[in-house]
């Protein structure tokens, strides 16, 4: 029932969005062969792309089709411009479908597969409106990440035999990933970006094709490589002693950056994807930043054959969203990180003079997003509590660099501003529906749900090996608002779920507070029902902290032998510094 | 006399520029204190110099002065902006003295010193005319590069001893530099840049305070640092075997990029310089690039105490510039590359169509040099002969990004344009005065001529590990336009030069030229009189290729024994390709 009715609505949506659309394409339709494009011929086809986006432009709108085939696109003839992604790499980003300022368009692949050559974002869409994306797969030729078969666990480190397909070299003692290209000599004054840099490791089940049972991310501060020795066999030892793995597994390089994110949507609205596969990008999937109406439906996140990994981050990421935010339908697979999160952005405050405060987007890949705007109606928080204390609107905004900017308010500085409270935007919260997902195989969490507006997450199906569901929010490390206000997890299956080390229960409710535990509550009003737990252990269920209003009811529990219990003990339900919370008719 | 008409000529235009800024100081005093920057506080003065330059613009112009002492400066508060730097490397800037579109300023230091804390430009002047600096040192706290004595070379690579101010750690059988602070965990994504990478290694005499005789370059693949372990005496084992090296020497650990060059002059006019030291920069001293009229006068390029190596590359560099270049009365040493090179820059053809050409700006330090405009005048020269074929003008640009722009002519496509010829533009190109410096115990080359306009270099000593003198320009790998029409050399002191790999001969006239060799004549005109030669062994003074009108005169040779004569035997004059060249009274 709840299910029908929520499918109903976002289906109403979805038509009503998809009706402009429709108006265009009898309109004005463009084929992009007529733009110097050939399917399957090898060629590049940047230059095509961008003929016809500025033609797009100029007529406000449009269909555009691909023949169905294989499109190939590199770097050297894309649109350039510097880009701030949250949660992502800023930098000057070359873009092959670069839409800015692009409304009422569609794009239909008619199922053509679009495959990226090197150092290349595939689309920026920036201040568009209603875009729709239909049909169609995208990919790199080379990967952002490496993938490697254990074959030794030695003393002195690791020994892997590099996946076909992953380009590398082992030059002075170190392993450096490449594009396999032959610009492989010293790195002088000319020599140009060829490295694949990776920082961090993490192994895989290859027979499971899930990251391996407990293991936890290798970090390194090698920055671009690995201290190495090519033995005779073909295999590479890795000379770094604590990293260990089990032979016959996959380890996963992960890449030094999240400079390539598949889809950016910045300051946009009405954006709607419909069966577009991702099977790569070098950062996210699809990351939303200040923007209004999304849908994502009947969408895969999953890597092409013979590599284990999809996205080297989120599948989806969504960041001071407004309006509608629907993922439905979908696959979220094997990426490297959370199928979603959905939250708002502190800054910090750094001083506070007379009538003024100096606040810094503290998180690096937050750098750059400039939320405070005169107008913008704000909401200041005690960095340690995370406690609102008053909501103001910004008068003036003075932007120093990326990180730092002055900030005067129209009602004056609220009394007891301090150095370290945090502001952020007071919004309209999207509302978020989640409904008929698979979300499995991933690093990682299933979904964070950190956002006020009203939350469905209905008959999903979760097997990621953290938690399924995280709520957080904190103003000292991620600095990313949360606090959910209006929830329901209903009719899901989590099916054993936390088979590695990130998070404490599948449903982990967390908030990233330190002071008046008593009277902080951040997230509030959740209700978790009729949804089904297959789990291989004792452990938690459900981890609450800070909470207020949560009811638990209805919800059954199975016991699988998928994965060897964990030793320790654990409780099935933890509830600390929280009010009004109901665990109804649990039966263990 | 010549020497005195030369000195003459630069006072009269140096006094002529300084009337305007007397003008200013009079009218318009800014004290550096007023705007809250108090020196010897260790304080960040950052927004103190931020306040002054916005007054400094909106009033025209004026004075700014600097009590003696120390002032501090942090990147957290700088000025920010994407900035392509040509030789150097682009990239959004933290830049303290941003002065864009300022006019009519001196900033006197009053002999202080500004000490530059982190990832940060010092200066970049862009669009700003009739600027005088004066009086005043540049340095870093923690220098871009690193330097360490060897103390053993074993078998397996190099031990060093890591001298003092150059912070570091191994970790994970890695050496990395660092910023010696506490964020020296993971590169996790909120991870800050704190690593001070090194892709190459030049070792000095420590002794000598100079390259070591006949050191290499060793550049490496390793990007960021190298395989190492620590020892248990304090020393690093660096685990490459390939690397030598004598023990006592110092060896330098050059950094991976050169992004903060001290001075940037963009687009400017009329900069002088006058007693500014420059202990240190991430990149070149000064660069000067499309800029009219340039004097750097009584400067120092001069490591601090405890180091041995001052800026990273090149003391000066100009690029594109007109009017004049007046180097006099400097002293220029210790820089990891050439005491300064005067050039223009080759767009290649990279496809023809109808009616237009694509071009690509190759070097990736020249991506961003828009200098092609509607308008400018160009040449177009084969890329192989470097002959020019024909003169036309810029009708039409469209830029696709920082590489790539299309371009129409006036005139139309000139017949026979080929895939791989070259562009530069034909400019009043300046006048060149390089008057009574010193050079010496840098890497490579003394000085670069590669400039058109008249060229005196007349009573400088030079002690370079390379050619004293080059001239150079090719159109495939530098994408330097050279070529002088007018060049004289004359009472110069060459002393003990060539005890480095950098050169031929100690006065080196090349060009990249590959085809016609009968016919490519591409540097002119060059008088070499009443200059002394200072020689450790039999080496070439003279190496001529492609050389049209070139008279020797008047050059005296001494034989010192201050280096070990090399083994081979050289020529003492090289002649290869040239028309009308005259070697007169030489007497060896």
């Amino acid at each position: 029932m709840t299910k029908t009715l929520t499918i109903s609505i976002i289906l109403s949506w979805m038509t009503l969005t998809g009706l402009f659309a429709q108006d265009l394409q009898k309109t004005n339709t463009f084929d992009i062969r007529n733009f110097g494009a050939r399917p399957n011929d090898g060629k590049d086809d940047t230059r095509a792309v961008g003929k016809v986006m500025k033609l797009i432009k100029k007529q406000g709108g449009g269909r555009l089709v691909f023949p169905k085939g294989r499109y190939d696109f590199y770097p050297a003839f894309a649109d350039e411009f510097y880009f701030h992604i949250s949660n992502n790499d800023e930098g000057l980003k070359r873009v092959t479908f670069s839409m800015r300022g692009i409304d009422n368009l569609t794009i239909d692949g008619n199922g053509s597969l679009f495959m990226f050559h090197g150092f290349l974002n595939p689309f920026i869409l920036d201040g568009s409106s209603n875009i729709r994306l239909e049909n169609f797969a995208i990919d790199f030729s080379r990967s952002f990440h490496s993938e490697a078969i254990i074959t030794a666990d030695p003393e002195e480190g690791l020994d892997v035999r590099i996946k076909e397909g992953f380009p590398y070299k082992v030059k002075d003692g170190m392993l450096l990933f490449t594009d396999g290209g032959k610009n492989e000599g010293p790195q002088t004054t000319v020599s140009k970006e060829n490295i694949y840099g990776s920082n961090h490791m993490l192994e895989f089940d290859t027979k499971r094709q899930e990251t391996a049972y407990m293991v936890k991310d290798f970090y390194f501060s090698t920055i671009n490589g690995y201290p190495a020795k090519q033995l005779k066999d073909g295999t590479v030892r890795i000379l770094v002693p604590r990293l260990k793995g089990t032979v016959g597994n996959t380890m996963v390089f992960g890449p030094n950056h999240r400079k390539y994110p598949a889809f950016v949507l910045s300051d946009c609205s009405d954006v709607h994807f419909s069966t577009v596969t991702l099977h790569h990008a070098g950062g996210m999937g699809i990351l939303g930043q200040r923007t209004h109406n999304v849908v994502i439906d009947n969408c895969k996140v999953t890597p092409s054959k013979g590599r284990i990994l999809s996205t080297t981050a989120d599948a989806t990421h969504f960041v001071n969203g407004t309006g509608k935010i629907v993922l439905s339908n979908n696959i979220f697979e094997n990426q490297k990180d959370d199928a979603t999160n959905i939250h708002g952005i502190y800054v910090q405050v750094s001083s506070v003079d007379d009538d003024e405060v100096t606040v810094r987007l503290v998180h690096r890949q937050q750098h750059g997003f400039d939320f405070l705007k005169p107008g913008t109606k704000v909401e200041l928080v005690r960095g340690k509590s995370m406690i609102t204390y008053a909501t103001v609107t910004v008068a003036t905004v003075d932007k120093i660099n990326k990180e730092y900017s002055i900030i005067r308010f129209k009602e004056g500085l609220p009394k007891g501003v301090r150095i370290n409270d945090a502001i952020a935007e007071v919004r309209d919260y999207p509302e978020v529906t989640i409904v008929n997902n698979i979300i499995r195989k991933n690093r990682a969490r299933g979904m964070l749900l950190n956002c006020r507006g009203k939350t469905i997450v209905d008959n999903n199906y979760f097997h990621s090996p953290g938690a399924a569901i995280l709520f957080e929010g904190d103003a000292f490390y991620w600095y990313e608002q949360g606090g959910v206000r209006d929830c329901r997890i209903s009719n899901n299956v989590f099916d054993n779920c936390l088979y590695g080390v990130w998070g404490k229960a599948v449903i982990d409710v967390k908030a990233g507070i330190k002071e008046d535990l008593n009277k902080s509550r951040y997230n509030r009003n959740i209700l978790i029902e009729n949804n089904t737990f297959r789990i291989y252990d004792e452990g938690t269920l459900l981890n609450l902290y800070c909470v207020d209003n949560l009811v638990w009811r209805d919800n059954t529990v199975e016991y699988t032998k998928e994965y060897p219990p964990r030793k320790r003990k654990f409780e099935r339900f933890q509830v600390q510094h929280c009010d009004n919370v109901t665990i109804e008719k649990f039966e263990d």
